[in-house]
């Protein structure tokens, strides 16, 4: 129902199912075919690739302009491109998809819908034509309340247990925890986030937690069609994301995911989240293709520490190192990159100072030369820690003040507090 | 002898014992004091330290001027000074405390001294009077050969053997590991370095280990006089240290270490070595105090990662955090901050890339469409990988050609290693 809610707005229809048809036709950051788009709008663009035009040169100088404009001065032209998009003419079937989606209570969220969430035109040519949705559509928060967790699928205890821990005290301070639906580091922070959901009911973090305008605990972007689970062994977990959540991809139902594609869904995270947090990475992995992808849409990239022994970290290590992520070790540092609530709680650690953090050089050599247990004179003193007898003097009142001090016996010692 | 060696150095003999003696009058960083032997020189000092006079308007003056240059306005005076070193003069006997190290097999090693450590220039006005040398005088290598491991006493299994491994592997790169002898990660690593040494016989690093013009394995620099092997546990590895390194302190024989000795120690560590690296430290620690010492010395500042969940390595993960030190999980990466041998040693972790990782999109679409059991057409190969026939056969022979592809019976398959 939540897909009928959008696709049946007024005067997006056609679009609607324009877009869902371009879906199919074309690969993600197909740039050529989003020039097209631009130019042509989404329901002539359809109507071109379906005639039989072997080009147009009013069309393919219209898309040369957009190109070059985005940074792609030569490209193969419009043929080429053609040549790309036709065989998939065939298998296309663009009404039996929404109603696939429909079925599976999700739908196709466009440019158009309200809803569509604006942090992915950051993307600019390379935006997503449109997103396929399993679970609320209208259930994408803004970017500044996403925070992406992202990680090895052979994740360690370590990670696994620190990716459900940041997962699940995000969702308390209101983000909705954003991940792959993989295996390993992706899992667990969807399976952290789906717990704080539960546990706090929507009494923490954001009130209207869960229903349909409210924040989700927790979105999965997929590198497939939206209607496998995919993997098979995180079933369970992603029909859980679609109830409290929901599962996104650009591709169309049905379609495999391939390593291209993992790599494109990767700046989909990246770009949708206000801080991406890798958790745990190898020295290559695909969890730093999406950092990559957050730092070049200057978005915030955090890194969690770990073992120098660990393969699995020496990924966030090399971000580290190169200054590319900030070292991030709770949900509180993380907060604090998205700049929101809970900045002051690494502060918090500091704890209280200790009693003689504020003293003076003076004062700190006399609370060193006074001895604890047994009791020294003010010319004793002044030897040892090496000061004029007035300055012993004036110390010695002060640190009996801060009760560092105390007279016994015609002497002086330290308090035991000292 | 090493004691003699420089002890008896032509023309020094009076500035030697006149040093001494004010190493004794004088507590670490006593700019007055600094400012007084800059003026009046060593000998001079003592003698105006040792007469009744109560002041001296033209010393005073130049004194304030010294002072003022290295940033320091207003002080007390000459006359507040007098009466913090006078009272030391009852206890003062340089040429016994000279005697005292030559016995020990040590000396005095003083600015004037050739083999004075030239780093220490860098502390200015702070710069220690002369440096108190337990074991050969002339084996201070120069700082772009000394790298300090730092860190709490309290050291995890962790830590105790990251310093371990990580000073072994910097004394077998030629380096000298410099540390404060105390419990802990300081003890771990000049164990490492004279293990290092032990076993490398000379042989690696630097051929002229351990001679007395060579590079020693490890100095501990320490907050009390260097008769004492302090903390007592810790006894037989300072031994040790004496006869491969040296222990070196600025305050004379028979000294306690007191609180403000440690915190003055720091800075020696910190200004003697090209990288200070904080191998574990809770989030208030003294390492995080040498780590600030570096930072002002403008010298590189390296901490090692550890787990969120350790207290221990929470000091070293604000430092990542704040940005003042960089992330160092190896002895690579140290020596990489110290701009030295075995710097692309980190990137030969990369290891061999995969074969893919050169192939264009439309190469990566091909393979990713090219079934690995099963074999497939041309034109099944254009539908999946949204290709032109025309493109597909172009990529087909580049994949065939690395082997990713491989013809099958009248059709294409993918090779194994693809």
């Amino acid at each position: 129902m939540n897909g009928t809610a959008v696709g049946s707005a007024i005067g997006t229809a056609g679009i609607r199912v324009a877009r869902a048809a371009l879906t199919r036709l074309m690969e993600p950051s197909d740039l050529a075919g989003m020039a097209l788009i631009a130019v042509a709008g989404p329901e002539d663009a359809v109507a071109f690739i379906r005639s039989r035009a072997h080009s147009s040169a009013v069309l393919e100088q219209e898309m040369t302009a957009v190109l070059s404009v985005s940074g792609t001065g030569r490209w193969p032209g419009l043929a080429d491109a053609l040549s790309r998009w036709r065989p998939r003419l065939a298998d296309l079937a663009p009404e039996r998809d929404l109603y696939v989606l429909e079925r599976l209570g999700g739908g196709l969220l466009i440019p158009e819908d309200p809803q569509w969430p604006s942090a992915l035109a950051d993307l600019e040519l390379g935006a997503p034509i449109a997103l396929w949705v399993r679970g609320a559509v209208g259930r994408i928060p803004e970017q500044k309340r996403c925070i992406a967790l992202v990680g090895s699928r052979d994740s360690t205890s370590y990670g696994a247990n620190v990716a459900a821990e940041m997962a699940s005290s995000l969702v308390q301070r209101g983000f909705t925890v954003v991940s792959g639906g993989a295996y390993g580091i992706d899992a667990q922070a969807h399976r952290g986030a789906i717990s704080a959901a539960a546990q706090t009911g929507g009494q923490n973090g954001d009130p209207r937690r869960g229903t349909e305008e409210g924040v989700p605990p927790t979105l999965a972007v997929m590198a497939g069609g939206v209607d496998r689970f995919y993997p098979s062994g995180n079933e369970e977990l992603l029909r859980a994301i679609t109830e409290q959540g929901a599962i996104v991809a650009e591709v169309p139902p049905g379609t495999n995911p391939t390593r291209y594609r993992f790599l494109q869904r990767n700046r989909l995270i990246a770009a949708l989240c206000e801080v991406t947090v890798v958790v745990e990475a190898r020295w290559r992995s695909g969890a730093l293709n999406t950092a990559h992808h957050a730092d070049t849409l200057s978005r915030s990239v955090g890194a969690v520490p770990g073992s120098v022994y660990s393969a699995n970290s020496a990924g966030c290590h090399r971000l580290l190192r190169e200054g590319s992520a900030v070292c991030v070790t709770d949900a509180a540092d993380i907060a604090e990159l998205a700049d929101a609530v809970g900045t002051n709680l690494a502060v918090e650690q500091e704890g209280a100072p200790a009693l003689h953090d504020g003293l003076g050089v003076a004062d700190l050599l006399l609370l060193d030369a006074l001895p604890l247990r047994s009791t020294t004179t003010v010319d004793k003193l002044s030897v040892v820690a090496g000061l004029g007898t007035a300055a012993v003097l004036a110390g010695l009142g002060r640190l009996e003040l801060l009760g560092l001090a105390q007279r016994a016996n015609s002497g002086w010692k330290r308090n035991s507090n000292g």
